[in-house]
């Protein structure tokens, strides 16, 4: 699936281009990988625009970037076997030629292999740094995190619940608040489409909140400045909000409260701390064994389907980390 | 000077009401003062308004809130003496009763007296621990400072040419520029007045800058969000550019530019560090004395020209600290 066009808005079908090549055997130290599942993530969007950011655009004509995960099915690579499990950044297509740089093994007998693309993956690395390193969480916080529902915000909301916080979700919906509440075990959910925000974090924050964890920019990062406690800090993750803007995006316009309430905003991006991704990955799947730490995943099926399929995180339509389930294991 | 209705946007003459009331003699435990210089802030707009904030406002029929330096006519409070010059909250009037709380005696034999209010005084002081403890400044560090001909701006640029970083102003009019480069020692000066400031910045910083000290908010702060080094820190100290306005404040755009960053924007209040003020006030004394740190106060006289003088702030007509000379020391 190759970048067709600059998307202005929300990506149409015409911004894709959909093309079939005949695959290549691999040379000397490379090797071909099938890929199996991949990553839809909200940070696609920003790959898009033709704009300097933490990672350089998709070249117009380009397999689109994504983060996947494959089986090794030919190698002249040193250290990849035929049948190895491999993550990698594929990209959109249905086999991927790769020089093994940046590819991680993984394997389906410790987990189901699309959890290696969220919560062993990117997002639950971007939620466990996020949360702990930037939002130097502390038990007994107070924790907001919106997206709630989302890859990122579920594992944040878990991880805060595990290290003693009291944790309210902001997510679209009411069964996603419900099983926010009942299966994750979140204290409180909030929906943002049919409650007043800013009433409801007063209501469940009464003492403020020491940690807002934004994945969703806009009114809601708004709505949450209005309720920090006295030194809260806010991690900047993403602003789905905003990604698909034809308009300048929108800047928080109750960012005074930071002063008001010594607070801070900070920004990240994961890869800063990819040294310590191994370890990370293994303490979660430790909580993950002890059954602290759940992992859900909206699997869509076929590669055809991925203009319409990542419009459904933009729309608020994925609980938990969406799938693109490309062929068979 | 008392506050006789709530602004809407630039505090008009008939938002305040001149008395004139009888001196009342000190009970015991109280002391009186005769008001010789008032501290005007932008911060007092704020207190202006019916606002939640990490102040109480200003009631409507009170006297207008002053930090202020005075002179002890009358005493009958065990810690002060006749003749005693002392700094405290006094207010926008000519005499002023104290219980003694909050006041701190100084002397016009070390430093004349207005400078007690800017260098020495709580302007100072934010601009000692803001650049320092919430800018966390490092030596080599590139230096953008907002509103920096102002009381703050003249000592966080001064402080940061001591600790050894590159420092540019933004100020408004060549005639500031011209000082703060010439008898400050800013590296450079930027005229918002005159010149495109994202531009100037992406000249001046072409590397980025590592700490940005906001006084004033709006474009400005945007321009800023575009021109961020790698794990830069923005102190949020004010935005005098926002104070004044009737419509909702203007939020930063470019905020994401924290996430491409990793950089963060941390709001400040000073009297947070009120148990470090002695030791900040002797060693900026020490610069002062050393003529590393040079004091610089706009001084108008006559309580009646408070309504007038106060807007002298939000016109940008001050260069240094503004301070309203009320009797003869």
């Amino acid at each position: 699936m190759r970048l067709a066009a600059r998307p202005v808005g929300l990506p149409k079908p015409s911004d894709w281009n959909f093309t079939e090549e005949k695959v290549v055997e691999p040379a000397e130290g490379q090797l071909l990988v099938k890929v199996l599942y991949l990553s839809l993530d909200p940070a696609m969007r920003g790959w898009m625009n033709d704009a300097k950011s933490y990672i350089p655009p998709v070249g117009l004509g380009e397999v689109m970037r994504a983060g996947a995960i494959g089986k090794v099915i030919a190698s002249k690579h040193p250290k990849f076997a035929v049948g190895d499990e491999v993550s990698g950044a594929f990209g959109v297509q249905e086999y991927a030629l790769s020089d093994g740089k940046g590819l991680i093994k993984v394997s389906s007998k410790l987990a189901p292999l699309p959890v290696y693309l969220g919560t062993l993956g990117m997002p639950g690395m971007t939620a466990y740094f996020g949360i702990l390193d930037v939002g130097e969480l502390k038990e007994g916080d107070t924790v907001v995190v919106s997206g709630a529902a989302g890859a990122v915000g579920t594992v944040v909301g878990q991880i805060a619940k595990i290290k003693g916080c009291r944790v309210i979700g902001i997510a679209g919906g009411a069964d996603k608040c419900e099983w926010l509440v009942k299966e994750l075990g979140f204290d409180a959910a909030i929906d943002y489409k049919s409650e007043d925000v800013k009433k409801a974090l007063r209501e469940h924050c009464p003492k403020g909140m020491d940690v807002y964890f934004d994945n969703v920019g806009g009114d809601i990062l708004d709505a949450a400045l209005t309720q920090l406690a006295r030194g809260a800090r806010i991690v900047i993750c993403g602003a789905i909000s905003q990604y698909n803007n034809t308009t300048p995006v929108k800047g928080p316009s109750n960012y005074l409260s930071l002063l008001v309430n010594r607070a801070s905003m900070k920004g990240m991006v994961v890869f800063d701390y990819a040294d310590r991704y191994a370890d990370a990955a293994k303490e979660m799947a430790g909580w993950m064994m002890a059954g602290k730490l759940k992992s859900r995943e909206d699997i869509v099926e076929g590669l055809n389907t991925f203009p319409d399929t990542l419009l459904k995180l933009f729309k608020g339509e994925n609980t938990g980390k969406l799938v693109l389930k490309v062929s068979k294991d």
